[in-house]
Formats: C-alpha cells, structure tokens, sequence
C-alpha cells in the first residue's frame, strides 16, 4: 500500500522494530487502562446494538494483529482458540462470515480472564514477531501494525463511548471513576445554578475563496520524521483540489448554554428547523434534547463517567445527531461546516482542546484566549460537518480484507472532524474522517457552526 | 388466602417457625448450587427477550422476600439498596413500575458479588424475622414465605433452562458440568449410532368417562400431615368437577426415535398436519427439528447443559413447541391430552422420573418397567396439552400485589402438565399448572398422546 | 362428512335440487345487496392487515363453489381465469399457496366489473350444475354446497365490518346507506344528551349445576325437516358432555351507558383489572375508549354505517376486544361465562335481538321486556366468551382441503357466541362457535357478564 | 424569490398571462393523459409505502394551485371540500399537519369522479384568476404557478412509475397500453434470444480538470427568451464553482447485457463488490437482479406497461437500486459519476434519450451515432450519480412553505441527473438533480459509468 523504497540494513530495521514494537506496547497498555475501573460485569454489557462490550472490544483488536499479522506472517502461529477467528471478526466479510453484531452481549465465553490471556498471547506472540522479523515481509508487517494501531486507539475511543452508554443505562448511575467526579462536581460548583445568558456570541473567521488541497496522501518512509508519523487511513486520501468559496466560522463549538437557549425556544418543536428525517426520527424517539440530559429537581444535569452531574453550561453540547446540529445551526441563522472548510480553517490550528489523556472524559471548556483563530478545533467534541462520508475523487481502497476498513462504509453516514475529549492525542490529524449515522448520538458528537458571506 | 385456625400455643409456633426457616434456607441454598458452577460472565447474559441473567433470577427470588415479607412484617428493615425494588421486580404493576423485562442484561451493577451480599442480607434477615415473629402476623408471614419458596423453586427451573439457551447460543458450546458431559457421552455410546427403528410403540392406558375432581383446593393447616405440605398455587383452585370423556393415554413421552421419524417422514413440510399459526412460525423461523438439535457430520446432536452431545433417541423429545407438539400428535394419529385428562391419569402415579436432583438435567429414558400405568408422568419433560390456561369455574385470585402472581396471566398460553428434569421433586404435585405461549421452545417442554376411544 | 342414507327417487331429488338452488340464489342475491350502496372505489381498500376488500369478499365465495364445486363436479367447466385460483384462494393451503392475505388491497384487475363478471358466471354454472347433477355425487355437492351457502353467510357479516372500517378510517366520515342515518340519529335525539344514570341493574338468571350436552351433530338427513336445517359447522362437532356448575347470567348485553361508566371510573388505567397482555396492548395502542369510538364537542360519537352518531347510551357496547370485555367484567365484579355456560342459558331462547335483516347494522337497544329470560342472546352483539377456541372432546376436521375451515385456526383465538347486527338472521343457532383474536376490535363483539354463585 | 423588474404594461401582462394559461391547461391535460389507460380500481391502489395511488396524484397536484394560488390570492375562492386540504397535503408540515402517507391507499372518498371535478373546479378557478389577476400579486402568482406545473409534472413521472408498480404487483400481469406491448414485443422479436455478447463496449469521452461552473441561478425575467423558459427548483441554486478533476465518462447507458454480465459473473454473491449497507439490503430482500425482471422459461423477462416482455438486451438496464449501480461499476473497474462530473459533460448536450411524449415508457437503445459525445445523458434513464443530495455552497430555500420544497430531503437520499422515458421533455436540464434513496428501485434508475484518468 505504501511505496516505499527502503535501504534493509539490520541494524536500522532493528532500531526500526523496537521503536515499533514500543509503539504497540504502549498503545496496548492505554486500552487495558480505559478498562481498569471496570467490574467484570460491565464487560459483558451490550446496552444498544450499536454499543459493543469492553470485553468484545478488548478481543477484536487483538484479533486485528492475528488475523492480519501473527496468522500471515508468524510462522508456527497458533492460535487460543480457532473460534476467536469468528467471534472477534467485527465486519470483514471477506475473511470469513463474522458474529452477528447485535448478539455481542449474549456471549459469555471466553471470560474476561480468558480475554486477558488473549491479549497477552498476542502481546507475546508480536514481540515475538517483531524481534526476528521476516525481513521479506517486514515493510507490510509494519503498515499492518502502523493500522492495527491506529485501529486498536480508535476503538480506545469506543471503549469510552460504550462505557458511558452502558453505565448511563443503569437506573443507579453508576460512577466510573471518582477522581472525574471530583473534577466534574468542582465545575459544576463554579458554574451558575441557572444557565447565565451567554454574552459571549462566537467570533467569526473569515476564510477566502480559492481551490484549496484536501486530504492527505500515505507518507512516503522519507518525508517521515520518526517512525509512526504521518499515517493517514485509506479514507483520507488522495490529498486533491476542491474549491471553497468564500466562509466564515465559529471560533469556538457550541455550548450548553447556547443550546438550552435552542430548547428553551422551542427548537424541538419548530418543523421549519429540522430537515424531514430529523423531524419524524424526533417524534418517534421523543428526544426533546441531548442525549444523557436528565432534569432533576429543575435543573439539568447529564449522565457523566463521573455518574449524574450538574449540566456545565460553558462546556461544548455533546451527545447530539447530525439532525440535532442541523436543526441548531438553521435556528441560529448559520450552517454546519462542510468538511473541505473545516480542513481549511484546521490545517495550521494547534489542538487546544482536551484529550483522552486529560482523563475528564468529558468535554470542558477552553481556556484559550479567544481572538487567535478557532479554539478546540481538536478534542472535546467531535464536530458535525454538512458533508456525507462519500470517496475522495480518486480514492482506492486498500488490497485485501483491510480493503474494507472504510470505503464500504461510504453511504448514508456524515463526517465529524477534529477528535473529542475520548481521542488519544496522537490519534488525530486535520484530514482526519471520522463518520456517523446522523441519527447516532451516543459518540461524542457536538456543533461547530459556520457561515456564508 | 388460606382460612386457618391456629392453635397459638408458644412452643408449637416456635417449631413451626424453626421448620419454616431450615425450608428456607434449603431452597434457598439449592438456588446458589445451581449457579455454582457459572463464571461471573455467565450471570450477565439475557440471550433472548424470554431468558432473564441468573443474576437477575438470584436477585429477583430474593426481593419477593422483601417486598412481601420484610419491608412489610420486620420492624426496622433496611434495604442494602431502594433502587433494587424497581430493577428486581419482574412484572407486579400494583408494587410499582417493574424495570424493563428485556433489557435485564444492560445492567452491569448491582456486581454479581453484590446481589450474593443481597442475599446474604436477605436470608440473615429472614432469620432475624423468624426467630422472633410478629405473632399476629404469623400465618400471614407463613403463607407468603410459602409462596416465595415455590416462587424461588420456579426460578430454579428457570435458571437451569436459562442457562442452557445462553450457553447454547455461545459457538463455543460450553459445558455447565463436565460430569454432567460424562453421563451424557456414555449414554450416548450405548446408544445406535442410527436411531434404531423403535418397535415399543406405546401401549395405551384407558379411562373410563365420568365426572371427575379436577384442581386442588388451599389445604387447611389441620390437613397437612406437616409443614410445606399441600401447597397450591392459586391457578390450581378450587377444586371442581369436570366431565371427562373415554379416552387413553400412552404409557410414555414421545422420544427422540419417536421424532426423527416425524421429521423424516416430512412432518416440517406438509401444511395439513399444522396449526395456522404454526404453520406460519416454521416458516418464519425456519425450524426443521426441536430447539438445540444440531446435525453435525451426519448425525444429530443435541446441546445439552454438558455441551454438544449426540442425541439419544431412547429419551423423551423435548424443547418443542406447542405447535411441534400438536403437529406431531396429528401426524401420529393421535393428539394431547386435555388437562382435566393428563390430571385424570396422573392422579395415582407416584413419580418415575427424572428431577434436578437427579443432576443430569436433560431428560432420560425411563427404567420403569412398562404396564404399571403411565411412566414418567412425572419428571424429564413438561408435557404439552391441548388445554389453554384459563381459569378454573370459581377462581379467585389473591388479594393485592400477590394477585398478579398467575391470574393475569391466563390470555395466549398453554397448560404443561407434570415437571421436569429441571424441576426440585418437592415442587410438583398432579395438580401443577405449568404454562407457556405455544411458540416457546427453551423450557424443557415435550408430548405425551392420548387419543379418543 | 355426513351420514346420510339416501332414497334416490328422481323426483324427491329434484325437488331437492331446485330447493338448494333457490337457497343458493337468495345467499348470493344478498352479498350483491350490501355492496349495493358501495362505489367503485370501495370496494378496493383493504383498511387494515385483518380487512379484505369488499371485491375479494365476493370474489373468493365465489371461488369457493368454483374450486370445491364446480371444477370437481361439473364436467367441462372452465374457468374465467385460471389466476382467480390463486388471488381468491384464502387460506387453503392444500389447496395451493394462496396469495398473501395482507395484499389483497393492491389487486385492482379483475376490476370490480369483472369480479361481478365472475360472479354471474358462478351462478350460471352453479345453476347448470343443479339442473341435472350427477346423481352419484349429489350428496357430496349438496353438503358442499350447504358449507359454501354458510361460508358467503359468514363473508356478508365479513362485509359489513369491513364497510365499516373502511369507511371510518376516511377522515370524511361517509355515509353508507342515508336511511341509516337518519335511523341512528332518530335514535339519538330520544336519548338523553349526557348519558343517564343507568337504574336499570341487569338481572342475573341462575342455572342449576349438571351434566350438560353441548355443541352439536351433524344432522342426518332424516332429521332435517326441510333442506338446509339443522347445519353446522365442523368445529360445532360432536355434541358431547361437559359438567357445568351451578352460574347467573346477565340478562342483557352491557350497554354503552355501562362501559362509560367503566371509562369515568379509570377503567383504563387500572392495572389490576387487566390481563398482562390486555394492559401491554392498551399501553401500545393508546385505546382509552372502544373502537370507533370519539368525542366530538364535549359527546361521545360512534362511527357507524350511517357515518358520525352520536352514541346511543342504551344500544349494548360493541367494537371492545376481549381484553377490555374482561377487563370490564373484573370492574364489575363478575366474569365473562364460558361457551358451556352461555349454551346452556341460550338453548331454549328465541332470538330477540336485531339481525343484518333489520337493516340498520349497529347494535340497538331491545324493546323485549324483561324477566322472561337473558334477552339478545342472537342478535345485535356477539358476545366474548371466557373460552379459548379449541376443539371439543372427539373432534374430527372434514376430509381434504375442507377440513382446514376451522380447526386450523384453533389457537391463540376466543370464542363469541350469539352473532350480531351484521349476522344473517339463518346462520345463527345456540351452537355456533365465532371466534376472534382477543386483540380483534372490528368485529361487532360485545359482553354479557355472568358470574358463580 | 426571484428578483425579477417587471414592466407592468397591461398588454404585455395579458399577453404573458395567456401564455401561462396555455401552458398551465397544457401540462393539466397531460396529467390526465396518462391516467386515461386507467381503470377506476388502478386509481385506488398502494401497492407499497413508496407509491401514491394515482387517484392521490391527481388531486394532489391541484391541492397545491388551492393551497399556494387559490386560496391566498383569489377573492371569494371556495374549496369543494375543506378536508382536502388535509388529505391531499404531502408533506407540508408548515402548512398544517398531512395526512399519514402509507394510509393514502385507504381513502375511497373523494371518488375518483370526484377527484376529476376538483381538478376541473381547479382549472376553472385559475383561469378565472389568470384572467384578471390582482396586479400587485402577478408575479408572486406566475413564480408559483411556475413551480406548480413543474411540480405537476414531477408527479406525471410519479404517475408512471406508480402505475408501473401498481399494474406489476398484480400476477395477471395486466397491460397499460396495447400499442407499447406491441411496440415492445417487436423490439424483443428483433433483439437475439439469448443475449448476445456485447462487443461494443462504451466508449470513453474524457474532460480536462478545472474549476467548473455548476448547479443554476433562478433566471431574471430578461434573460428568458418566452415564458417558463430557464425555470430551476432551489436545490439547483446558486451556480457555483466547483473544482473537478480529470475524467471520463462513458458514452452510453449501461444496457442490459452489461449488467446479465455482472450477474452471470457473480456479482450479487461477491461482498467485495458492494456496500455495506447494500450487501445487507440484499440478504434482506433476496434481490438477484434488477426491479421487474422475472426468469420464464429460461429467459429473463420484465415487466413494462406493456405487460411482461422479453428483456431487451440493447436497452439500458433500469430499475436498480444506488448499491446496485455501485456494485457495477465497481465490478466493471469503474466508479459512478459526481454530479459535477456529470453537469459538466451534460452541459453542451443535445437530448438524444426517450421522453414521455415518446410514449413506450421504458428505456431504449439509442440510435444515435456513436463518437458524438456521450449520447442519452438526457432520457431513458435517470442515472445514479455518487453524489449525496446535500445543499450547494449558498443554497437558500424558498420562503414559507414552499420553502419545504426540497431542502428538507437534503439527508440520506443520491442525487441522479438526467430524465428518463418518463419525464415530459421540457422538465429536464443540466442542472436538474432528482434524488432517491439508495435503497429504491421502483424509479426508472440506471447507470452511466465514470473512471479517473
């Protein structure tokens, strides 16, 4: 996939594998970490169809690197069990016919403990792997990694996003961690009783006309400083031309306080505001707002990794559809950012925005002086754009089953852009894609707005 | 409910009471035996909308006790948690709103650990309760106990069939106990490899026409030889006259041998042999042969709570539905007793079956000698009859809440008559009035024909 | 199916024939009359899953002497279309695979001309066919024919309730026949505006205890005083014992008036006087009132076939499900009685009630004076039964495709007794068995309490 | 909504009114031209959520000069019936809440009769209206009667792609028109019986990258040469730029040889080939080739309004979903045209396709020479585009109600360009986007075929 011309003296490659091997170590540890707080019950929770148990989550992307790795290219490979092969397979239809998703939850074999033993046997078997190397194969082995990587961080994010979901559904409000909490309550305790009218309208950043770059294309091994820099999913490229005209966006996302304001004016109850589908999917569903927003004697509060906690107004919305953030941003006289605009106005951003490695979980308001281009364009919420999750002119995928990592998906989702509060740091970049159903509310999806001139 | 009259003398009460808590803390014990041998993981699964997580089973039997016992009877009861009275009853409306049914495996916390602590609590203060009783609310703290007890006993057999469709639907086919795996293996080897042809056909017993008893009526405590005894659930009642026509019963279940020749003979395929609404579920469901029977390298297998094991033909077929049921009898020249008739039979037998007790927990052939009447009327399999569940001339449900305990249940099911491998042999009586929707499959339900003469 | 000895004299035979073919003549003359006042349009809708269109209605009792009749017995018969096989087939499945039920509605050739088209040809070669039949099969022809005359009697009550669904679901409210009408709203302008205090308690009948035959034999033909007396259907058969204990009977259907009060009492929302399934479906459907029913202005109007009425306090109830009827009954502190009970009460009762014949299709108040037994046990409203649908002791289904009438359908349905307003007055008899889902609300299904004693 | 500076002379203003009169009784007549082959039954039906029954097109259609004209500008206007207003309301929820569109089939009233008087009440009132209009309101009356015969001939493509449906659903197969079964059967005499194979493989016309000109202004009245000359719906404003890369574009449909081909190769079975979403939709509903098509007798047929035909292997393939239009292209090597792509080799063409006025109402080969550009991009067949229905960069939707014209469809729905066999010839321009869900097949939806150079 990547057309690298690559000088194979041993003791680069050797320097090259460790750094490698290090890399997958760490992420390793990060996704057993997010786990740490968990009771072996609520590993084994499948609250909605959408939501996978940590347990499902922790053997799929182990599952990964066997099927695509250690089984190809480790020889005298053997697997824990042959059943693994089927039930961790998520969707790769052409590797074999996977585990109906929606009975993920019913499955309570292998245990959690047996899971764990999987992992470490993988653990093993890679540094097996990567300390003797088929030097033949080692240039794939290595982009393999380099996605299974990238796979495992993105479920990191999942894991964070079905967690919250399987302890939101429980009528006693389970608590995930306490130290988030602490940090949630003590914000909440700054913050005003009622939502304070918000003076501070966003600023506008103007953006000029002009056909702009999008995207991104794989790296060559050259133009990479350090090992793992650059990578960009197959969805990401080519790097191509579009026109963008003339725009304007918010320098922050929307707050809390901005959409009670959208509630309290009735938003959910103008039909003029919401595109058809949003219309009927909010009267069958009776959303009358964010997903986790609960009132309680009179006041909002939301269903946190910290347990039910007071609403923080300054904090960007979260937990809202695609149909959601249109509707808000006709109500206030704006758009949704297409993603071309949005990859405009980030490409030379810094992230100012909170990661997973703030350990909130939770999307918190920027601290950032305002004034100095758009804040967060990074972390704390992913934002939803105007643009469908459809092929780069140009696009194609990889070969083989990881050719359908992205491009099957390519109908009847919307792209978010620029990472949330859940996103591990180094998992982002500008031309990143991220994509939902826009009926999905249970990512940490928010609303930036934009504007024509 | 029952209309007692009780001699008050101290020392017969307190033995009373005595006996009553040993039964309590037998039932009570036998429920955590049979969860004994589950990982955490297990106690999680809701596998279907009709199978409830046997923590739930092992939480809810428990809260029965609270509800109806302590929070009413016991000065200063305190419970570990107020919320485990809405996630732990299962559908008493007049008590409160229950916790959706089918969404009983979202949730994670209370831990497994924590409802063990629940009914530690629960049984200590049972105990607390019994040891000093509230005189004048004795009989009522009796009946009730009564009451939960068998309620307890059901969720047994619940639990065992619950755990058998959710290890089942694991690809995995995990073994409950491997002793259980071992018997079934060596019956198994003795068995034909083929299903032989069975030459037993049944015999037939016959039954004269006449006015007969039918039900039970609440025993009067001067009527019980001791303690426990004589219990009726409320459906049994009253006891009535019901007018019974000749007919025969064959002298034992239908087995597997006595199946496979149904299916053979084309018995899925040909529409005149069918109920409409069965008719109609085969070819939505796509059923071709009783639930867990499994065809593996050419030969039938069956899961079992010892994992995957090859079919024994000499034993009672079982896990069929109503309309399986009524579809085989048609094909064989016969159909199911009535209840009145099943009853009829049953009255005299003494038990030749199998129960919980004999822990093998699938139905077995029988090794009672034929012509002493009908064998295994009792124990392995639930029979199916013709007799929808409606209430007896002169039912009268309980007062309050424990009203809703079969009354409200009496629309859409069928009457099962006589136990099964699942069931404690204490709880069964020719009385008993099991019932199912006639599409239910996982409860260890079978046939026995009777036929006019 | 019946064991008939016949003498055949030519001329007894003839006269015979001529006596059925003027029989057939009026049956058919009848279905035409209720679709009189229809327009072309009409007869298309299929309202809901459980309505046919008024086309398919004449064009499958048509279908029926074709198919059981005319193709099997008269020689050279041909067919219009060979299609008509397969879109006017209901059920038979032995006979082919009927066209699915719920697409009826989307059918619009054979236009409704055509259908009429095919009707006439019907009658022409029915007609030719009883002219000169073939002697050695006129017994055959004859029972066949009776069950066909009885059939297109069940469709003309089938027709008037769909008319009536079809017509309510129209936002315009139309009116079917004027006459109607202008009957219903006479009716309602004698009735006092709010409906009154109804003083006018039932009185209960009471019924010794015993033995009692119930249902019916096929009649021999030596029975019969003139042809086409003493039919009945399979599912009637065989007249057998049942053992009733002693009950009371109401001596009129529930009124209007009476549910009303239900209704004002929260009859609705009282979960302890409903079936589980009951209370789950009036939760789902929103039900608050019977079928038809709506408040127009502060009154509470009925749809009927002379349009929008306003309801006649003491016309009995009609359009409740058994789920209500029972729930009803519970509030009233009595029961639905059993199809023994109600046989036994109707067996010596002369109709007083109103018929299809009376012309005015909505049930009515009974001018019969009181205390000279149940009044409108035949007529006006059937009435829901406590009784499943099953078949009686020694029941046996016709031969061939014949043999699916009844039998097939019994389970998971209630049994009505009585016939109603929409009931040719000939079709009905004390051991007529109508059943209907218990959720059903379309039919003119009403409630007569009993209770023990 | 156009800004258009009109010079109110009075003879102009006569003039122009006339014209638009011609125009509005002209497109009124075609409306009941199409529906003249109809018997009143085919008026009646819904033969699927999708389809309207034609007797709701009709009335609908007039409904909107009521709704949008009549009613707001015409002194003294009266409505046949209030309830129209509510029955014959698609979607315009601004406007009052519509009738429940899967219902429409069940509304017999008004008659078909009736609803050909309203249509004539219609044209009465708007040429009393034309006929002196109020002066102040001319050009607000001319935009929507603009849009309105627009708007009307949506619906005559509507028209015929329901009948198409509706007459298909039925297993008599029943024919439209006489005259296009013939036309079609001499097509299919003429093509080989077996599809030959297809050596003339399409040609590739290629287009130089650049920023482009797309999507249309609302004309200024100047700039037309006559009368509803330069027309566009709000979904195709504001022309814009767009960067388009190099490309090319087959010069023809995909006929249906191609895509026997694709089938022959395999192509439902392979997922590699497809969507995720698609590869599901076609397990679900068992789809193994296009919409219509039906083996007989070892030979693909379809069904057409000519009843069923043999298929015409030179014809482009049509009634295919988005998925499968995807999967063919990518199993042919190929990708679906951008809108962009195709507006801009649209954009210098001459229609070379079949319209409605050609009357065969099904896709045929084309005549044209080949070598002149890509040929039948306008006709035939809509073609899928791989573009989602989103606004254009400035979109604004119109005011008021109509401003629910096509914005608020701008979610999960394809855009296709191009017209078919059924779109009147003076509907369709380059900037036209029509759209469907991917899912749906009943439209006459075909595939031209892109590639990156």
């Amino acid at each position: 996939m990547t057309q690298t011309t690559r000088v194979p003296t041993d003791t680069a490659d050797a320097a090259h594998t460790r750094e490698w091997l290090r890399r997958f170590q760490r992420v390793r540890r990060a996704s057993e970490a997010l786990c740490a707080p968990l009771e072996t019950e609520d590993y084994m929770v499948q609250s909605m169809a959408d939501v996978s148990p940590p347990k499902w989550h922790l053997a799929h992307v182990s599952w990964f690197f066997e099927a695509f790795i250690l089984t190809p290219y480790l020889k005298g490979y053997e697997t824990p069990d042959p059943a693994y092969d089927f039930l961790f397979n998520s969707y790769y239809e052409t590797h074999g016919k996977p585990f109906p998703r929606h009975l993920r939850g019913t499955i309570s074999r292998p245990t959690v403990k047996q899971v764990y033993h999987f992992r470490a046997h993988i653990d093993r078997e890679m540094e097996r792997l990567l300390s003797a190397p088929p030097l033949e194969h080692l240039d794939e082995i290595i982009d393999r990694l380099e996605i299974g990587l990238h796979h495992e961080q993105q479920h990191q994010e999942l894991l964070v996003m079905d967690i919250k979901h399987i302890l939101s559904c429980n009528p006693l409000h389970p608590v995930y961690r306490d130290d988030i909490r602490s940090r949630l309550l003590a914000n909440a305790e700054q913050a005003p009783t009622a939502p304070a009218p918000v003076n501070n309208e966003p600023r506008w950043h103007r953006y000029a006309a002009g056909v702009r770059q999008i995207g991104a294309d794989y790296p060559t091994q050259s133009a990479r400083e350090h090992d793992g820099e650059g990578f960009v999913f197959d969805s990401e490229t080519p790097r191509h031309r579009q026109y963008v005209a003339e725009f304007e966006l918010a320098d922050r996302p929307v707050t809390n306080a901005d959409f009670l304001k959208f509630i309290e004016d009735g938003g959910y109850t103008r039909t003029e505001l919401w595109l058809s589908d949003g219309w009927h999917l909010i009267h069958q569903t009776g959303w009358q707002a964010p997903e986790y927003w609960l009132r309680v004697e009179g006041r909002w509060h939301t269903m946190s990794l910290g347990g039910l906690v007071p609403l923080d107004p300054s904090a960007p919305v979260c937990h809202v559809s695609f149909y959601e953030a249109d509707a808000y941003a006709r109500w206030a006289g704006a758009r949704l950012p297409t993603e071309a605009e949005w990859e405009t106005a980030a490409e030379d951003q810094r992230p100012t925005g909170h990661f997973v490695e703030d350990e909130v979980l939770q999307p918190q308001a920027s601290a950032a002086t305002q004034g100095q281009g758009p804040q967060q364009m990074f972390g704390d919420v992913w934002e939803w754009t105007g643009s469908a999750f459809l092929p780069y002119p140009g696009f194609t995928p990889l070969e083989g089953s990881l050719g359908e990592y992205n491009g099957k998906f390519m109908s009847g989702q919307m792209v978010l852009r620029g990472g949330c509060c859940a996103t591990p740091g180094d998992h982002i970049r500008p031309s990143y894609r991220n994509f939902f159903p826009p009926q999905a509310r249970w990512a940490v999806s928010g609303i930036r707005l934009a504007r024509d001139v």
